[in-house]
């Protein structure tokens, strides 16, 4: 038997004991173990990895138990015959020929959506001294502890149907029920359980309203610069969008919007430019919506971050026409890669929306639901909030203490909180330049150009500054470090 | 103070700790404890819940934690006046009121999918005696403490941006690989990463080759009987089904192929039929779809459970022309509510899937697809299917005796696995008044009408009696209550 077949990876992450059992497994499974002979003594690989006895035994021992070992009495270990070689035999693969009736799929494809232009951010954002990066979580906030604890009770027997079954076209009752009870009456909505889906993200509840409501005829109002994958999600159905302008207060509301079927918003916190919809300004676009009779979709992506004034309730809680869908995110608190969301809307709409996700994917993972259920009914996300809140209010006093001190000539769209400022450098700045110099220098920023739906068109001279991962601390010597770089240049 | 707030609730299954927290949350968040007087002592609320101190101490010192308590000094603890009443104010809400102007949805619809039949099954199945359900979990047979260990390493500080991250479009590399070079193999598929794509369970993958590949003007060859969630995706989107008979060796390759310009099938085993397509016919298929140009997607439901007799290798394995999409899932063996399953395709179209699939969900949660990835790498996955396949054998087998024993004269298709029995009554035979009367005998039954593509003239002598759920010694007592049933009537 060949030791030189089991190795360490240093770079591997999981415990000793999975690495050792790893080995024993790709190796049974391989057929690159010997049937007559025993697997090495735990003493002899223990000492030929330089690990303890005890970490190979205890992983022999699981491998017994699941039947890839086999113990014989003063002899060792041996390979469980039924297993050997069910694993993959790469090398008795034939190489793959070019046939003459090979398919052409472009031809084939009635959509080309890896043709439409995206945002990308640098992968390992986290190596950057300055990552004024939006939208990604700070592991300095993050309620480790607290989310494994709500995992491991929603991982229990006593649940193992709630996180196992196919659910086919349910929500995990428990969920929609935090979600109506402790997140919407935050935003001034009160919905019965017929009113909310749960999504795969607010991005998730965006295309099946897309999917539902809009047609090669259809034309939609979006806001002009605004989010770019909610403009590719349009752009794959209709030719026809209405691009709206903002100001300070946001969506401008006049005459463009009057042929609109449907208008997509995001009062809350304009998706890039941060500025809040006044009060006033949001009656008027309800009574602009039931004179046109067009839909409205309030895309609140940011939950409740106007932590330096009160918040404003959602557009959707001054709706009595059921003319507006309401999009939540549990991105922004909890974390993206849990892909979370929800939808808010009449039942009827509510009803297919539910209908068309089961064709999609049927539901979120059950397991998932159940564990963020948890952690909302235990508190731990409200007290995740009041802390981000903390955290942001000084973060965002930092940034705008540093902006204006090492970049005074540069504006600021009025902000209302969120995590991330939306500044326009002078005329000449171009602002992809900007970004790459800046990133060699160690610094993420964000160029703007990309929300902006004619990105040839667009002004050059934007930038989108996040701070939801930045330490309050490296803010100044971040935007200081930037300023000098704009300066030489 | 009121202790009359607290009380413990008998149907909550979370730990007592979890339940005082909760409890006090809430009454926190809802403004219900008033700001000048502490909480009950830890000893009088254990005390008046009947749990102990410990317990309540703990509990609140977690609440001290997250800022929701303040102690005083010889005082005991005291509300944070920053938390009260942040919770929903349920009573001050308004009543909804009918708007003259109201939003008549239905017209604004452009899909209905809610209008669709689609399979129903009862959501307690686990309370009934005979369960002979399809494609749900068998509590006896999921490694539970190995998922539960793998969800605990995953769920690691070291991986926090594993499973944390926004991936936008990307799937976890280790999931991938995984796929690639554990379970592909298997099947006799060699794909290289840009060829595979994680997605939200095996119909996810379905339902994004719809959206791709099928507009209004296309044709669609699909098994009949066949899968209806399949069908429904594609009704979605065009008129033009071609329904595909089916014999003992699967689908049926004729000229009614000719002009489709996708062909969908389950050749490893046929949906619902269990049937297995023979290699001549394999080729044959393929020899057919390059002579017509038409695509093929093969939708591996079941991965491998051919324990019967040797698994025959994929359609995709001897796909030359990149003319075959296969589809794979994981909750056959790991589990349904998991959502995961994968799409592999040529380059091109896993590129176009790809983007789409990030304009409808962005990703498959990072943290399902870590815990799964590790699930595979420790060999768990593998040591699962030689159970599954062991005792399904034994079930096949107890099933076969039980129905030539008790219902002699019903016709089963020929299997070579699978987790279920396609079983043909005589045929003055209505299996869905059988379904009814068998639920009340505690036995679930599946109609086979739901699965013909017109429900009203299909057959109503055909069942689908599942095996995956229940217990192999409750087989034959099962069908032979069946069997007294059917004679009774």
């Amino acid at each position: 038997m060949r030791d030189s077949l089991f190795q360490l990876s240093q770079s591997d992450q999981t415990s000793l004991q999975s690495q050792v059992r790893k080995m024993i497994v790709s190796a049974i499974l391989g057929g690159q173990l010997p049937r007559n002979e025993p697997v090495p003594s735990s003493r002899r690989l223990a000492k030929s990895l330089g690990v303890s006895r005890n970490t190979v035994v205890l992983a022999y021992q699981g491998l017994v138990d699941d039947g890839y070992l086999l113990p014989r009495e003063r002899s060792g270990y041996f390979v469980n015959e039924q297993m050997i070689g069910r694993g993959p035999d790469l090398q008795n693969q034939e190489p793959v020929e070019i046939s003459p009736t090979a398919v052409s799929w472009q031809s084939r494809l009635k959509k080309h959506p890896a043709r439409q232009v995206n945002v990308g951010k640098p992968k390992d954002w986290q190596s950057y001294e300055y990552p004024f990066i939006y939208g990604q979580v700070d592991h300095q906030l993050f309620p480790m502890a607290e989310w494994r604890e709500c995992a491991r009770q929603a991982l229990g027997r006593k649940w193992l149907d709630a996180w196992t079954s196919d659910a086919r076209e349910d929500d995990d009752p428990s969920l929609v029920e935090q979600v109506r009870t402790r997140l919407l009456p935050r935003r001034g909505i009160m919905a019965s359980e017929q009113e909310v889906l749960i999504t795969l993200g607010a991005q998730n509840a965006l295309y099946i309203i897309a999917s539902l409501l809009v047609s090669q005829s259809s034309v939609v109002g979006i806001e002009d610069p605004g989010y770019p994958d909610m403009r590719n999600i349009f752009r794959l159905r209709t030719q026809h969008l209405r691009l709206l302008p903002l100001d300070t207060g946001g969506l401008q509301i006049d005459s463009r919007l009057d042929d609109c079927d449907i208008v997509f918003t995001t009062p809350s916190h304009q998706s890039p430019t941060t500025v809040t919809m006044p009060m006033e300004r949001r009656v008027q676009l309800l009574e602009m919506a039931a004179r046109h009779d067009f839909l409205v979709v309030e895309d609140d992506y940011e939950f409740e971050t106007n932590y330096l004034s009160d918040p404003t309730p959602a557009l959707k809680s001054l709706d009595r026409d059921d003319r507006v869908l309401y999009v939540g995110s549990l991105s922004k608190t909890l974390f993206p890669g849990l892909r979370l969301g929800y939808l808010v809307g009449p039942r009827a709409i509510v009803k297919e929306a539910r209908a068309l996700r089961r064709l999609m994917v049927r539901h979120p993972p059950s397991n998932n639901q159940r564990n963020a259920a948890l952690f909302l009914a235990l508190g731990h996300h409200d007290a995740l909030i009041n802390r981000l809140h903390r955290t942001y209010r000084d973060r965002w006093t930092a940034m705008a203490g540093a902006l204006e001190k090492w970049l005074p000539h540069y504006g600021k769209a009025p902000s209302f909180g969120g995590t991330s400022f939306w500044v326009q450098g002078p005329d000449a700045l171009d602002a992809d330049i900007l970004a790459a110099q800046a990133l060699e220098q160690g610094i993420i920023i964000e160029p703007g150009r990309i929300y902006y739906s004619d990105a040839i068109a667009a002004p050059r001279n934007y930038l989108r500054l996040g701070f939801s991962s930045i330490e309050t601390g490296k803010i100044e010597p971040g935007i200081k470090a930037l300023s000098k770089l704009i300066h030489r240049n």
